[in-house]
């Protein structure tokens, strides 16, 4: 089997870290910031190096593309980002892009031609951390945002991405959407525990999971804290914690795939001696299977109704954002599989918990995803870690991935 | 039994009410502002026309005296507050004092003396709306709080409680601690619905509960909602809500004099997919007896310890402050139930579920209270109300309940 040089690899990525670099050892390399555009510089460069020619579209995605034999075929796309969170980490992103690289460097190395050409990305703003939503650039390739809007979009200052890519030099030539794509593969840690706990180096990514946010506000009455006996009251947080736990439950009987979590609650007009009339929280739902997180949803609805009507106070749940389960191609997932397989790496298949750009692709493109470990499963985290021999092994299972589906002619000339 | 006369005091009730009326029914009469400036002028004005001598202490505290027939006798002390909570009613306070006035009043009707003198008091600052904390005039007058500390305290706007004292004309001489009093009485609306839900007429208030309150921080682990599988989370909201319903489980347990109240509860640092690290949130306990609030505090601590414990997560439990059992004097509450008894009203024995200026008298006077109920237990509201029956009512207990204190001496010459 073909192997990538894991000691370049490092070296490259420790080489980008260098840029934004925190006094934690994390990056602050926020999108189109002048942090960004040194990123930036530096890849192009690189790509160029390696005989790439670079172009950037209208939303600032920066593509890099080696040729292929067969001038009928459309690319197989290969990336990620290399824009970070505020206090982010060394890996989130750039592994992606630098493993795509690595994999173009070790065929000029061999003299490995294919026959569909090799484009390798970096997508623009994929944290959402300067512009809101993440996954920007890639949203407006796929034509699900439209680039108008994306332009428009600003930061906290109220600077506008069009502003900020033409401040960084980053606003191309190339039309933002209509480019024609054979697959599209990404690499990515983790970002969760699993991998590491299952002593895993690769996760065979097979889709995006199904997410439902719900806002959910109980209804009580307010009362005095000292002078109403506790049959007469109806108080909304023991109402809403009865809530609580019915959810954890739920996600007991969905079990391993389901997940729920409360991440924001609040009593409105609180007073530590007055029961709560009013509670507001946050439900985040997921699962890997559309069928089974409706399923979540109607028991989560039918739990929470029957605690308020029996508690005599009103819950209303509102549904505030859904995105649907992205299942993976399962050709291209084989090929990541297969590569693993063939490597001799431990690995399984995983549904990836967080956003990428390839969820977006993927309904669209023939895509998959290959994960590596992080560790202790932390990331958007300065402290976000891989070890060298999992980032390795990562880019081994790209690069025969994709050489399977853009068709390796093996020790052609260079 | 000696009667009052019911529609004189719901009169000036009434016309107390006109004195910082708001547009909803209630009043807005904040301590030491202009407007309780003018509804303690009218109160005064009320007394030297009923024959007393009026005179302001150093804390504000407004005291009327009418003599008794023997110099060595101490005063009964019969009073509450003329002060509201910003969107406050015409009855909270404000009754206490006009039914002591009504009880002076009705005297002089019937040309009754009594060997104690009888003074009225309105203490300064009882809801701690506007100088912090509540009840400060009375906490003073019992040398709880020092004086010179209480002048100090400032309102929002950084005015002192001495220069308002000054401004609105109400800083006295007469010294505000060291006054020898017989005994206390108070009347009041209950501020709770359990009066009205029995169908009583009476509330003999047997004391004030004991309270405790808690500051308590769960610490889990902050971690990605989507790629961190149920078992690896340490989700301090879950925690939480465990621990909110092993705390209504302990009041079930202490039912019916326990209460327990979750007031006020965050997240730290909260996001929609981000599982809480760090919730923190008030514990008001609250029962008549200090054994058994006692129990319910080391029953909450053994509880939320174990289900940290369970859950991997620390928990903190600090104490906030406490405050304790305050009972009633015995023979004083008896003057209350004897004169309800005697009236054939419907009165049963009933605790303070909320703070008074009679709770810091009785830790050192002779003390009772009269209940009346309020309209669907509202207080601190603007839809306060009390029935004129109930008002005149409780005014009957009152009078013939201090009578027997003050030692009546029946149709002597005015």
């Amino acid at each position: 089997m073909l192997q990538v040089n894991g000691p370049r690899l490092w070296a490259s990525l420790m080489e980008m870290a260098k840029i934004g670099a925190t006094g934690r050892g994390g990056v602050r390399r926020l999108a189109l910031t002048d942090e960004d555009r040194r990123g930036r510089d530096l890849f192009a460069t690189w790509c160029r190096e390696a005989g790439m020619s670079v172009s950037v579209d209208a939303i600032g995605n920066l593509f890099a593309r080696r040729e292929g034999t067969d001038p009928a075929q459309k690319p197989v796309l290969i990336g990620s980002h290399l824009d970070t969170q505020p206090e982010g980490g060394r890996f989130d992103g750039v592994y992606g892009v630098l493993a795509a690289l690595e994999l173009v460097r070790t065929l000029n190395d061999h003299g490995i031609s294919t026959e569909k050409p090799i484009e390798i990305v970096s997508w623009t703003n994929e944290e959402g951390a300067r512009f809101t939503p993440a996954m920007l650039g890639s949203a407006v390739f796929v034509a699900a945002t439209p680039l108008q809007a994306a332009l428009e979009t600003q930061d906290v200052d109220g600077v506008t991405l069009a502003q900020a890519l033409r401040q960084c030099g980053y606003q191309g030539e190339r039309p933002a959407t209509g480019q024609a794509v054979d697959s599209y593969f990404e690499a990515h840690i983790e970002q969760g525990p699993v991998l590491e706990n299952h002593g895993n180096s690769i996760g065979v990514v097979t889709g995006g999971q199904a997410i439902r946010w719900l806002d959910v506000a109980v209804t009580g009455v307010a009362a005095h804290a000292g002078t109403t006996p506790m049959p007469y009251r109806k108080d909304a947080f023991f109402a809403s914690a009865e809530m609580a736990l019915a959810l954890e439950a739920i996600a007991q009987r969905f079990a391993p795939q389901g997940l729920v979590t409360i991440g924001q609650a609040g009593i409105a007009a609180s007073s530590r001696n007055t029961i709560a009339a009013r509670v507001a929280f946050t439900v985040d739902l997921r699962h890997p299977d559309d069928a089974q997180i409706a399923a979540m949803e109607r028991e989560l609805r039918d739990a929470f109704a029957q605690i308020a009507k029996r508690r005599g106070l009103n819950v209303a749940i509102d549904s505030n954002w859904t995105s649907p389960a992205t299942p993976f191609d399962e050709s291209c997932v084989r090929f990541v599989e297969d590569a693993s397989q063939a490597l001799g790496y431990r690995y399984e298949r995983i549904v990836s918990g967080a956003g990428h750009d390839a969820i977006l692709l993927a309904r669209h493109v023939p895509t998959a995803m290959v994960f590596i470990p992080c560790v202790d499963g932390l990331s958007h985290n300065e402290a976000e870690d891989a070890l060298p021999e999992d980032v390795t092994c990562g880019a081994n299972v790209l690069i025969n991935a994709v050489l399977a589906r853009a068709v390796a002619l093996a020790c052609t000339p260079a």
